[in-house]
């Protein structure tokens, strides 16, 4: 893996740059769909290639369950199996363990935990998990890391950091296959000084790429922005900064103009598969019963297939008769906004216009909810 | 619209023809597949033309119920409101008032049903059936029939013949729209002699094409066969020929043998769902276990998309873990299959070689029940 960093802007630490992978280049910023179960859900890799999307992530939790990584292996990997061309993402199972699976008990040597699906027990350990992420054959893989609930006592975050940062240096060791880019995984809570803490042990590892993550867990907006701020400066410059799990647009933005490179998230996808569809002027909830004779696509101003075909009134129908295309087109829409979000913020970096790009984004979705198009903003 | 017969098979009653729609043609025999609520469950219209389909066929009683015919009329119809650029057939929503519907009262003037959603209460009549498959906008509307459950005494049936011709004239004499094609439906149950005397009856009003109703509901195959051969031959050759709600891969083989231009079915959609998956080898049940670690295609033979790109241990991964990307996958593969059968059907009849394909889709499924690839065939 190489990453090149291209542009910075000059006003914030928003930067544009290229990651290339064994499986092709991912220009950053850029966002990762959600495939936990090595699919993006009711999504086609050929509609994720049509949006132009270079990455996905998968989860090694759900996939070391079913179907187990050792049949992905055999099957050639997670490339052959979910037919993705692109490059894949998975992350270590860690978050999955903590917030999923039950009677977690953690010690220094690992966590065992029961099945979220049948109650079977488990035992994950740093060279269980890379062990697995190996056998599934992601392009990036990722440290396992204690992730606790937050907030927490102070010497519980910091116990969980310390373990975090032994575990960082277990994955490091355990890794066998040179091919796979590992990333270390920035904890530390809502503590600026842990977060600083943490960050420098990890930097002081040389992983491939750093991740910061345990944010966007409930905290308010501020103090995700505040963890950023202390964390992203100690990172290295040369090296991939991805925020795990976030998140919402304006949280992509935000995300940007503090130097983070890559994002994975839920919520193009969950969030369509509930009708809660995103828009330059803020959220369209389909199921709402003014949508039902409303002949209008979703947004007017979007370019993407399900605009360009299908009414808001086609929409709720299928809303609400409960049909299957519905969460497909809600889903695709979602995605090809974040798709879409993510190409304009690279752009911008490049042109040198990301402070503009920001105000623009904020004001559009204020104009709307003061206009007729008055709805909530996301 | 124009029908235009172009071959004849010299062994049987297989005939190759053309259908001018508003709505483009469709080159006959044709299999529609169903879209009830105005989407084929999980399918865009993009997916359906990509196949070659030309014609769908959506339901009246579910479409008047959600969104309600006078939505649908004010999006500028079907066509409009689902981006189905294609022909469009409606049914009258006789067989679902009767099949569907609970607490059903027939008389003369007509019946009143509750609403399986909600238990309202609504009244069709042949006048409405016309009113409603008018507002909708299909290029084919069907007359409302009476149709009895099977066996039923001969009396019932009777009784249900005589409304239904009744009710056909009424069906024509409420037609306003001269875009729409009308069919009537000829039922009889499984008495030759009443199959017969409704198709005279029928076929005396001059309807623009004649469907065979009331068949495939259970019945042995000889006993659906022997009505076809009994009914087609009392329909006039210059108008299509539409065995409603059938079927089976070998109930098309044999409908086309007996002179049937038009088909409808769920199966290839609902099978799809459960992952039954249908090839030239007979059917593949995708969630057997055997298939967790079988890398080939579902069928090595097909060209389809899904059989491009996908093997049996994915979409049996899909299946197991209830992902929604792998009813949409087993619905293209059998849509596909469906499409391509017709197809080559369709090539046979023009090359005077439908008796050996006939033969040869027997004999390919036979061979593979005694070789390696040994499972029931459908």
């Amino acid at each position: 893996m190489e990453f090149f960093l291209e542009h910075t802007d000059p006003s914030c630490a928003a930067r544009k740059g290229t990651l290339r992978t064994r499986h092709g280049t991912i220009e950053t910023p850029a966002f990762m769909p959600v495939g936990s179960l090595g699919t993006v859900k009711g999504i086609e890799p050929s509609d994720l290639q049509a949006m132009e999307f270079s990455a996905i992530l998968c989860n090694a939790y759900h996939l070391y369950l079913r179907p187990g990584h050792e049949v992905v292996a055999e099957m050639g990997g997670l490339h052959a199996f979910t037919a993705w061309p692109g490059a894949i993402l998975t992350d270590s199972g860690g978050f999955q363990i903590f917030s999923l699976a039950k009677l977690c008990r953690v010690t220094d040597a690992g966590v065992t935990f029961q099945s979220h699906l049948d109650g079977s027990s488990h035992e994950f350990s740093p060279e269980r998990a890379i062990a697995v992420q190996a056998a599934l054959g992601a392009d990036i893989i990722m440290a396992l890391d204690e992730c606790v609930a937050l907030p927490s006592p102070r010497d519980r975050v910091e116990q969980a950091l310390r373990r975090t940062g032994e575990w960082a240096r277990r994955c490091l060791a355990a890794r066998r296959r040179t091919d796979q880019a590992l990333f270390g995984i920035v904890q530390g809570g809502h503590d600026a000084e842990l977060r600083v803490r943490a960050a420098r042990d990890l930097v002081a590892l040389a992983f491939d790429g750093y991740a910061v993550g345990g944010l966007s867990v409930g905290e308010a907006k501020p103090v995700m922005h505040a963890m950023l701020e202390v964390t992203v400066p100690e990172l290295p410059s040369d090296r991939p900064r991805y925020l795990m799990g976030v998140g919402m647009p304006e949280d992509l933005v935000e995300g940007v103009a503090r130097g983070i490179d890559l994002f994975d998230c839920v919520v193009p996808t969950r969030h369509g598969r509930t009708g809660w569809l995103f828009t330059s002027f803020g959220r369209v909830l389909i199921k709402q019963a003014h949508y039902a004779r409303d002949e209008r696509p979703i947004d007017p101003g979007c370019t993407c297939p399900v605009c360009h075909r299908y009414s808001r009134a086609y929409l709720h129908h299928l809303f609400v008769a409960k049909e299957m295309l519905g969460p497909r087109l809600n889903t695709l829409h979602n995605l090809y906004y974040f798709a879409d979000l993510m190409r304009r913020i690279r752009l911008s970096i490049e042109q040198g216009s990301f402070s503009n790009f920001r105000r623009d984004f904020y004001s559009q979705r204020l104009a709307a909810t003061q206009g007729s198009e008055a709805m909530p903003v996301a």
